[in-house]
């Protein structure tokens, strides 16, 4: 549904994407290194709970912490890894467009789907952001489709409504919002509107936060998520539900897992708890995180296993 | 247990402080005038679901947009209302040491118990934070007791536990922590332990974010939640199972408010969904804010009492 | 020039606003009190040296640091002092839109020309810009003239020259732009240009940063200067040697004045030595600031005296 | 002096560096490819005026907008240039250890002397900022010297001199201090009273800010500067005549240049003034920023022809 599948057989990112973008974790092992083999576990953990597509070096990606060469050894293993059978984004925020045009066409080339892009820190006035945008279009390149990801409260920097339909209509390549406002959910709706009048073009829009606002993000009329969480089936199966008109048990899914999925929201530690879960449930050899980076304490593991058995628990609850 | 009552019948904040202390609303009509007569619905709304405390000029109190005069009056009203039946805290933050010092001895003349002072958002290294403390403690005055807010989120001011610690050593005035960290429980773990090693007073420590990480708080060595939620009861009776030993009860209960304490931590928005709350539950007549502040939207307010339903649903079923 | 005088004697700012109003200091006693007798002193130094107006509690007045009452206070005894000879423009920032009201209407009823706002830090979209001033320009009432000011270092507000004429063009009664972007001459340069195609207003637009980009700024088409500097007779003399057209003798001057003018632009210590220096003109009792506020070392002061010296030598060399 | 020549024939950094250390642009060409060649001339250009050193990547060095291949390239050039006659430093900021430890390994193995460090803009408490310097002291190597940039202007973060102090206490390989705070005069003296009493290792202080405050900078006890100006040959006669105690005559000479100093000083534009200047001077082939970057405006430029214009006049002057 999210494909275009012309003459190449790789999937593009367009703005009718929607589903389940999982959000994924880079794994390392205990000494720090690139755990490459990991990230084969990654895709198939990933691909059997219903992920509709994956987004690697995200925020959550420990991307600035890779260098160039690891960025890309581990994009393309994924690529590999994946071999199609989804479309695979990736993040290239955070440098000037030299090396944004250079991370962007080595990803191209290996097949990912399209790239993703964060406002720098220091963007304040609309002018400052359009003008920034303008650049990235160009940097990517016209052929390249780009994911706008709007997190005002990593970024500092706020994407009103009205921008953001601007640098959609001024740049066709800007094919998904990331939509990561806290929740934002009235920008959801102020968009989808404004694409009802023709004052912007339709573009996709996946929704972040961990998925923790997910059951209203999907009644403003997002398409779907693009968030990480230990338990991805959760934002697969919700949607589900959401699309098959069982809301009430939408929510009550969600309301099973959102005690942990408020855990892993903390800002700093919540990687560190997304990265247990996930070793926990065996998509990776190592919960580390790469320094600089928290570690988990003797309390934090016992509340997440605490949160986790509830959670099992709630779930077969819900079974019956 | 948290009131001091030697010759005088007025309470005063102490380091033993414990249990919920509500951070008030600040109610408006709808034209945006100071309700002084829904202060006094609303002392008997928070004190009949078991407050311990009320806190009031809060974050979520509006206090900016009063005037000096504006902010005496509601506080005058307020500790008429309650009567000495609960201590009562008093933001004074946000000013300089003149307005501090005026609004502090208004209030503690009129009976508050103490006050609350946040740092100033310019603030950055340990030296200027301790400099800055320093002089709070002076302008609020030796014999008041104050708190220290500690609120990363909202002033991007970051205290260490060896700042507090050092401030808490430096001013024994400085009798409690209102925790909001965005969750902070290592930090409450790092406050206890350099209190067990004797590297600091003992002081209280109530926890914020909207009650949203209560029981990981509580569990770590929190003394109780100083915060506000449509639904004050859910910490109260979060606290008592905790006392009680049954942590498993108070988390199915706080599993249930949940959702709802979920959806009101929107920052910008949170403060117009508990006011809503609050309206419909009786507690005052208007849930309107003084502007600048958002208003709820007609799909909002859909999420809001779906919620409401929910949350009402899944409490019968706990009965059981 | 720069008056309107109807049917009352009192100035009032109008768009046609040009010369050098001098942003005065707010004089303390060495204990911190506020000194309203020199309040007087510092009228007639300034008027003596050709303010055209005079600017009081703006961000080198201390503002914050007074209650209500003392702003008022030295408002009305700066005032009286003036006696109607040079508008007075008060800053009205800082607050919420209550207490901007309510000390604009004390200011505006004592004779002051116009307020002066400065936008809060947390804005950030041209959105919450215009929603904000669109709030102000409200508070401070219709018939109230405002200066808008815009200063992003100190705010970290970013206006672009598009939001300014929209709020000229929104607001009658934004009068002025206080111009403070560092130096930000093409701002001037565009608002000029946008005056000239009809897209705004004219307002007008007066420079600050303590006169370090005077020349540049004139020649851009700014109508002088709002700042504050210990040598107010600088940029009085350099607006007069420009628009007699000698625009290398004021360049002579401006030079003459730099290095001084330049020692006092040091972030958070600059107010210090301007005190010191009109102190030791005589302009007031004491150079103290109120607490919290630098004070100059030893070795400060030896750099004052030394760049005092130089500066009187050079413009002894220029009269010759 | 500033050199330690044992068996190796390259510079290497220590704390007895001193004089002036130029921070070098980055050429491009007018299309935006970097320009090697003019690489060559720049270093001539540099070391002709008197430079003790060189700093690369720096603020003003263009270097997030370059790859990481296009860093390595321009390095060795200006190394091969170089051929040992100055110690080069190297700007190795902003991006995580991994990749700052590869692009040290990559200058340091062809001849840089040191590579230079500034916070990332996210950090806040005494506590952040020395765990991410004890992170920086080992990613670079102990054997590889590093200057701590303190610029908190541009990155928000403030190093109190006790931190400083602990850092270079620290970390041996911690040698000097860029010391850019604006002016921060109190810092110098604090860091070497500091030293006096023995808390502190002595480093090396060069400072920053286009050497607008390098006088008084001076005096207080830097040991030179490390900065960039269109006329480094201010910076080293000023210098000069300051060894020579020939303090006032330093002054004449440094306010000559002040005002063409002041106006390079602007941000965002500056940069674009510095190259404006070199290039006029024959010191590159383009005064071409790399985009993003500001362009000067004909206004712009006819301001930089009169301060070049009036700024020979005066040093003619001063010649006799």
């Amino acid at each position: 549904m999210h494909l275009t599948t012309g003459l190449s057989p790789m999937p593009c990112l367009t703005t009718d994407a929607a589903g389940v973008y999982v959000i994924s974790v880079t794994p390392f092992a205990d000494d720090g290194r690139l755990d490459l083999a990991s990230a084969d576990r990654l895709v198939e953990f990933y691909l059997e709970r219903g992920a509709d597509g994956l987004t690697l070096l995200g925020m959550m990606g420990e991307a600035p912490k890779l260098t160039r060469d690891e960025s890309i050894a581990f994009v393309a293993r994924i690529l590999e890894s994946v071999a199609g059978r989804v479309p695979v984004v990736v993040g290239v925020s955070g440098s000037g467009y030299a090396s944004m045009r250079e991370l962007t066409e080595a990803v191209m080339e290996r097949g990912a789907a399209g790239v993703m892009v964060a406002p720098p820190p220091h963007l304040r006035s609309d002018e400052q952001i359009l003008g920034y945008f303008a650049g990235v279009a160009e940097a990517v390149g016209a052929g390249t489709p780009f994911v706008l990801q709007d997190f005002p409260l990593s970024t500092g920097v706020v994407l009103s409504a009205a921008v953001i339909a601007q640098i959609a209509r001024a740049h066709s390549n800007c094919v998904m919002l990331k939509h990561e406002d806290w929740p934002g959910l009235a920008k959801i709706s102020a968009l989808r509107q404004a694409e009802g009048r023709g004052d912007m073009p339709r573009i996709s829009i996946l929704t972040g936060n961990g998925g923790v606002f997910l059951p209203e993000e999907l009644a403003r009329g997002a398409d779907g998520a693009m968030t990480g969480f230990g338990f991805p089936e959760m934002m697969v199966d919700v949607l589900r539900a959401h699309r098959d008109g069982e809301a009430d048990y939408a929510r009550d899914l969600f309301d099973a897992y959102l005690p942990l999925a408020r855990y892993e929201q903390q800002p700093g530690l919540g990687l560190a708890v997304r990265k247990y879960v996930l070793a926990q449930r065996g998509a990776m050899a190592s919960a580390a995180l790469r320094a600089p980076g928290p570690r988990l304490s003797r309390d934090d593991i016992e509340d997440i296993e605490c949160l986790l058995a509830r959670q099992a628990r709630r779930l077969r609850e819900l079974e019956h």
